[in-house]
């Protein structure tokens, strides 16, 4: 293993005992800090990332790509009132799940705690690092960190923002750690730092998600592919209709939790599909026969485009029998993220919520809404579409586990 | 892939919607009703396991595996209690989990729902297929079963009684599903089952999940070793830590919950150890020099002993300095199952509860009390040594998952 990572893992481990029974108090001391410190330092941190944009722009970064790793001072000012912003939720360590008393008088709680090192490994947005920083030092555990090599410099300047302001919190600057080495090999080692990292966070695409499930022994959790559908029933309010939809396929059109599927039902598809193609100017729309025939400005839907997640402008359509026809089509071609029915009709309301399997099931609203902040949680490290520990937003909760404890008075089992 | 893997994995989705949504009022009578046909066809049962047991002894299997493998009247009476017991639990799906309302009116549920298709790996003990089954069905999931080859007669005479009760209850029978092809590859394949297998549980050694960790792409949870400690504080009620060490490391020496390892504060050594070994009779005890001096009959231990789960008659011993040093000790060897203090020192009490990082941490009790039966859930399908999804006993309740239910009058985001 390459000898960096293999001393980063112990200094991680080394860490773990003291930041995940500090106060919280101590916590967010160091949270604030940092967020003053981010602005203070802030010429440094803009120097490293014009070094890192140099750098990227003579390597030939795309330009969606060199954009995610640009930083100016507006960006740097978000990610310090994204720290301000955690230190004040509420604290998830130490909250008693649950709890009761045996027949034997052995009383049990489930008690929660920090995972204790939480690794995330990420492309080329250095706010990244201290988002999740901020999110894993709020739930008591240690950051563990393995960025892209394009935003190495401007990650390693967040870093030493955000260990600067552990020491002066009088926690161990090690609870956040940087992985320098950025080569292919040391991420395929760090998805096997069995014993070292409690939980992986991959924030990527495609690639990085086979990767780790080809090669991670370590326990993740999965941000997985959003190809959301809105559902049109026979019972909608066409108007809503028309602004969920819109809202849903453009508001931010290149995010996970996006629309990029509509199904309408036969009924309303008539009345409401060519008023909604005006309505997505700029939007292509790839329809089934029967959407094609009511949009003639509609291209052919294959069988691939329901099932791809556009992030852009374009919205494959089909018409369906029926409510069933619907939740068929969607468990069909649904990535589980978040899948949406736009009804008045309380009955397939109920059982859309009941038969759709996702994250997130939605009624009357846009599925824009699934994320940390919208549902409340405050932030998030990223959007589960798995069903194991987390299943859709992320949040400081995510971060932690349960731990039993077992309180006794000589017990003993017979 | 093997062709009848192939087709089990797409029975197993199509039984699913239909179980996840079934109501508890059907599988409990499925339930009941397998309980039932197992006494019912008890006769044909034990017909299935001799014959599996003819074949394992003339295969030369292990007689500790024999006996696992061994069916009598009496077992497939308790088989049948089980499925009694988990019929009568109360039902986690549906449950919500929690819920509020966002500023702008949506209102957000967690609801409890099944995971889905549950895989289950597992080796020759018959009952497991039952057992686990019971659960899964319990909480709404596909049960889909890989035991081991020299059980398959006694599993597919116990599969064939559940899917007989799923049927007489209305239920698909497909909620259970068998796979009958045993062998090496075909176990590499089922965990590779993505979008077929929700959450896969392994239950064996050491060599299955060292299979899982290189070869699973589907999510699991892992039932892990238990390297379980008791530390002797030195405010500890001496014959309360006779009983409790007593308890935890002869009651049932080959389980996980069952104590590996002593480690006795050095103030209280003298007087407790050679009292220990005379109670610990027929336990061989190997211990640090300390330990040695103190009890002539024992062996020197070697770091190798301190890290092992024995599952028999053998205890490691070390006499540690203070409480830092149990607790540093456990840091080093422990394997994150259930550790337990004997001590009457609140504040002694209160840091190992809080410094020990383990599934189950004990005060003044067995270890062998973590176990979802002896703290409450009724029923368990493992152990988890891992932090993610489940820690420590998994119950009912940890074989289903949360969904983001949101419920909107048309709002969209801006």
């Amino acid at each position: 293993m390459a000898a960096e990572l293999a001393s980063l893992g112990v200094r991680a481990r080394a860490a773990v005992k003291t930041i995940s029974t500090s106060s919280s108090a101590a916590r967010d001391q160091a949270l604030v800090l940092a967020a003053e410190l981010l602005v203070a330092r802030s010429e440094k941190l803009l120097e490293a990332n014009r070094a890192d944009q140099a750098a990227a722009r003579a390597a030939g970064l795309a330009p969606s790509a060199l954009d995610r790793l640009a930083l100016d001072a507006a960006r740097v000012e978000q990610m310090a009132a994204g720290l301000r912003q955690v230190a004040a939720l509420a604290d998830p360590v130490g909250e008693v799940v649950d709890g009761w008393v045996r027949p034997n008088g052995l009383r049990v709680q489930r008690v929660r705690v920090p995972l204790g090192v939480v690794g995330v490994i990420y492309e080329n947005r250095p706010n990244v690092t201290s988002d999740a920083a901020g999110l894993c030092l709020k739930a008591g555990n240690v950051a563990f960190l393995r960025g892209s090599s394009s935003a190495l410099a401007s990650n390693r300047a967040i870093v030493a923002v955000l260990r600067e302001a552990l020491d002066k919190a009088g926690l161990p600057p090690d609870a956040v750690l940087l992985v320098e080495d950025t080569s292919h090999d040391t991420a395929l080692q760090f998805m096997r730092l069995r014993g070292v990292i409690d939980c992986l966070i991959p924030r990527g695409g495609r690639q990085l998600i086979e990767l780790m499930l080809e090669h991670a022994t370590v326990p993740y959790v999965l941000d997985g592919d959003g190809n959301c559908h809105v559902y049109v029933d026979a019972a909608a309010d066409l108007e809503m209709a028309l602004d969920i939809v819109l809202n849903a396929k453009t508001q931010r059109p290149g995010v996970c939790n996006a629309a990029e599927s509509l199904l309408v039902h036969r009924a309303v598809a008539a009345e409401l599909l060519p008023r909604l193609a005006r309505a997505l100017e700029g939007v292509e729309l790839r329809g089934d026969a029967a959407a094609v025939a009511l949009v003639p400005s509609a291209t052919s839907a294959t069988e691939a485009d329901f099932a791809t997640e556009f992030l852009g402008p374009c919205l494959s359509v089909a018409v369906v029998e029926d409510l069933g026809a619907a939740i068929a089509h969607i468990d069909r071609f649904s990535s589980g993220h978040s899948e949406a029915i736009v009804t008045e009709d309380l009955a397939a309301a109920t059982r859309f919520v009941r038969e759709v399997d996702a994250a997130a099931v939605l009624v009357n609203a846009s599925t824009r809404f699934v994320d940390g902040g919208e549902l409340g949680l405050g932030a998030e490290v990223g959007i589960s579409t798995q069903k194991l520990h987390a299943r859709g937003p992320m949040g400081l909760r995510e971060l932690t586990c349960a731990k039993w404890v077992v309180w006794g008075e000589g017990q003993t089992r017979t």
